[in-house]
């Protein structure tokens, strides 16, 4: 396996020369006072070096060696606590936190690149900061005062984690029937009563106490989702001066034995009664769910986008070095038995396909961010409207589409290696399966498509959409004139078919196909996708053109990744506006018994 | 997860319905006398019982348990031996094995299907049957009598196992830079010295004797492939009377941590002047290796699509069993707390996506050992040249495009889990780990796809294809007045588009340029690929019109999925045709160095 090494210049690329966010930032009073040009970089150089000399090399191992669990306490794999550690004291886990209680304020698009990097070099252990960072979100947005200032700075400090427990055994998708039961007691707090599943790092032994997030219903609660609440119930009580007290009445039950991700701890949890506070209004549980969601699935996107880059890396290092064969255009390596295999079409096929789904979906996760980061910091109302808009019809597409195409593309690093892929001390097998998990938690693929499709779309006639087609638009005109001009007619065409092939769903489920919605959906988000990558392809090649003299070979890389993007991987659109356009019938045919 | 159950309605109405073997069978002479519809339907029932009941309850245990290694010898994991006694016993292990040497010489079309559900019970033990069954071809076609007489009834019992052994460290995909090395004894034998890896099934606790047919090179041998030989050589010696002697200078260095496929031991095995003898011609082994290629390469296909079917199934269980909000036409189930998720359009997508692919893909298969049922049994040399192109030119559709759309396919019957499908206990995640080496060994797909776009389609100038394309148009005359009708209008059109396409890569390779293949290899096997689905798609639905009053449910069934396949999944030959159109300049732009 090469080693990860954290990708700075195309972050960088992204950053400052796709996006100028040095621009941005100065525009945004909060964030002018925060983050300049100079911090970025320094915070870029010093992420990629723990994710790629601390961090990486554990992956491997820890894979083998997995958590343990015994009687309640789970210890983590060798290495695990030392990094957790290093990021604590390096202010890592309150990267974007609120710097009024102890976080770094940190803007979205620069966590993301902290976070590609640490999930590049290890997923595992990357979903500790990753959960810890959503449940600030929560707690700084929606829980009181109180509750900010006694558990906000050890959280963003790391000295505590953060976890976020929904799913019980018979409620995932659907947590509208969560039995998990919260009962008032007379000081204002709760007791909790329950049993959630797939707490992802519900319990572990990286910091001194753990901060649960967790949905419950009141006894008198109104049924479905419009019951739930959310509680935070920490593992160790805290006591008034901050200092740790009791045992709280939660308990790790068990831990998963999984496909991947196997160095983290997938739990079983058990709340006996367990005390709890109210975070949020009562019965408004999910939308405090969701306001870290946002930031969870671009956070999920992104951690597809981490592993497909390790993937990559070394998918380029194996086919630089593995001799096998001649190339059709003769021996490149006449003094060898063979040549290197990046000299056969089919494997530069593949990595090319890497690329060009890796370096487009950095691309868009940053595009995601930047609209996060405005809606948060941009006091000027339209701007900010738009911002919120932008950040809900994406934020689904980023979740599942990335994560869709960083499996692809991880298949394909595996495939470069023939059988060695298939061999776990290559390391190849195991981003693929670690990768799948992404596709599936926060929210599977098809419940974010139904989201993009449903919530996103036809429930508001397709104004986002729109106002995301006016973007893209705005961005043609201004690319006349820079290298992105070759791109600029077909990426009009796909924005025009998007347009047409939206307006034919939301005429359909509004002319009362009440299957509509879910039966385009998938290849919808695809869709989107597809047309949001072309979008990213236009804007890295429209300032790579201008650069070529600075790094030709860097930036001709672009380009040359661009048209092989264009031309061989953007076709998809074709089948995939077809399928939709053919409606579901085909899909509910049959009885369930027929199946 | 579900109980495994062999599909036989389904491989009956493949066999009987669709191709009507029968027919087929009563007109070769060879097989008119060795098999009938009764002997067929026999073979299939007892098939299904041991494969369901005995061996598909191993599966799960299994994977956790892997294979042991110590000191040379690997220990299978529980209830493997029995299984294998139980299928040695039965006659299983020589089920298409020539009858003068004690096989029982059924069609491959039977084969096929018995192979299906070993590989759907336990694709780790469904290897050992496999690679004897391509042990015993390669020594029935090319072997002389005298050690045909000596290892064929054992390997035909079971008693012994055969292994094939072909990789070494540094020669994978390019066996022409082997370093095995064979040299004469005066006694006419071989001394054999050299380490092989990857070795499926090289060593195990199951059988008596190990017989590996090993690829080595004599001292004089020509370089590259040209000078590969064949030898085969017993892990025990065995005696002139037919009794074991002493051990052969073979042994089992280690065997591999993988991703899949656990249960099953790839070995290192080493050659120490281990003692072997020439099957077939010197320097021609390579050419007694594809006799048993075809084989082999369709059983990788049946293996992925085995699994597959487990994986569906076991979905279809779940989807009905698991409950999980409500359908978008209403509640469904308005006593329960929420709908069975089958109501849901985008599971049923998934599940309709599985059996759209499994379905097409056992016709396909089957198809293929129909073709080759012919070349080896025909006696009429202008039906025999049809089959030996017919076999040439569809297997390595059948080995890349049915494992391929299998992974797909078990990917989409995971997703159906949820957070349940990467969870061990539940078996789905299995059959994706399991598959996955379905698409690289036996020659990675991307080698199958450079075989049927290089050797088999432009070297020819596509006769072969042109020989497809006129059986798929003859059937299209065939289907008018048939249910199939309403599909023949676009398979002809999809016939035509394959045409131009195959046409117009002949012309550019022709035209010189040496990327051409290689560039549109893998595109151009699944533009065949989803091809050939839809004719046979439209050849089960052309009986099935007929047959709609006998089994409504059944038929019907049949006609709704061919619907879905031609209006959902068929669209993708739009994308893969301009893809391939587009050509490969965009992928040779790179230095290796730009990667």
């Amino acid at each position: 396996m090469a080693d990860y090494q954290a990708p700075l210049r195309d972050m960088r690329f992204v950053l400052n020369e796709v996006f100028k966010v040095n621009e941005l930032w100065a525009s945004l009073p909060r964030l002018a006072e925060t983050v300049d040009a100079d911090t970025a970089d320094a915070i870029l150089e010093e992420a990629g070096k723990i994710a790629s000399a601390t961090l990486a090399p554990l992956n491997r191992e820890a894979d083998e060696q997995g958590c343990d669990w015994n009687e309640g306490e789970v210890t983590t794999p060798h290495g695990f606590k030392e990094v957790y550690q290093l990021l604590s004291e390096g202010g890592w886990m309150g990267l974007g936190g609120n710097p009024e209680y102890g976080g770094m304020g940190m803007p979205k698009v620069l966590v993301a690149q902290f976070e590609e990097m640490i999930q590049g070099a290890c997923m595992s252990f990357g979903l500790s900061p990753m959960l810890n960072a959503g449940a600030c979100v929560s707690i700084d947005y929606h829980a009181s005062e109180a509750l900010k200032q006694k558990y906000l700075p050890n959280m963003y400090a790391g000295t505590w984690a953060g976890a976020m427990d929904l799913t019980e055994p018979h409620a995932g998708t659907d947590l509208g029937i969560i039995r998990t039961k919260a009962e008032p007691n007379a000081d204002g707090s709760y007791n909790i009563t329950g049993t959630k599943i797939f707490i992802t790092w519900g319990e572990h032994d990286m910091a001194e106490n753990i901060i649960h997030l967790v949905l419950a219903k009141l006894p008198d609660a109104p049924a479905g989702p419009k019951g739930i609440s959310l509680f935070l119930v920490p593992k160790v009580l805290v006591n008034d001066d901050g200092s740790l007290g009791e045992r709280n009445h939660v308990a790790c039950g068990s831990i998963e034995k999984k496909m991947g991700i196997k160095a983290s701890a997938t739990c079983v949890m058990n709340f006996d009664g367990a005390k709890g506070w109210l975070v949020g209004e009562l019965n408004q549980g999910l939308a405090c769910m969701f306001t870290m969601m946002n930031y969870e699935r671009v956070g999920v996107g992104i951690q597809g986008l981490g592993a497909a880059e390790a993937s990559y890396q070394s998918a380029v290092e194996y086919a630089r070095e593995r001799i096998q064969s001649r190339s059709p255009a003769g021996a490149q390596n006449p003094d060898k038995a063979a040549d290197p295999i990046i000299v056969h079409p089919d494997v530069r096929r593949m990595l090319m396909i890497q690329r060009a789904y890796n370096e487009a979906g950095r691309a868009f996760s940053t595009y995601a961010a930047l609209w996060l980061d405005i809606s948060k910091y941009s006091d000027e109302p339209e701007q900010k409207a738009l911002a919120e808009n932008m950040v809900a019809l994406l934020t689904p597409v980023v979740k599942a589409f990335i994560t869709d195409k960083s499996l692809e593309s991880a298949i394909h690093g595996q495939q470069v290696f023939g059988g060695h892929g298939f061999i776990r001390e290559w390391g190849q097998e195991q981003l693929v399966r670690d990768i799948r998990i992404t596709q599936i938690y926060e929210g599977t693929n098809g419940i974010q498509a139904m989201d993009l499709m449903g919530r996103k779309t036809v429930m508001n006639g397709g104004e986002f959409v729109q106002q995301y087609l006016n973007e893209i638009r705005a961005f043609a005109d201004s690319a006349k004139g820079t290298a992105a001009e070759q791109f600029v007619a077909p990426l009009m065409q796909e924005v025009s078919n998007l347009q047409d092939v939206t307006e034919a769903v939301i005429a359909r489920a509004k002319g009362g196909d009440r299957f509509a919605v879910g039966a385009a959906a998938v290849d919808y988000l695809h869709l989107f996708g597809y047309v949001s990558y072309a979008y990213m392809w236009a804007k890295m090649v429209a300032v790579a053109g201008d650069k070529l003299a600075e790094d030709q070979s860097f930036y001709q890389a672009k380009i040359d990744t661009a048209k092989f993007f264009y031309s061989r991987l953007l076709p998809q659109t074709r089948a995939l506006s077809a399928q939709i356009l053919a409606g579901g019938d085909s899909l509910m045919a049959l009885d369930a018994a027929q199946f």
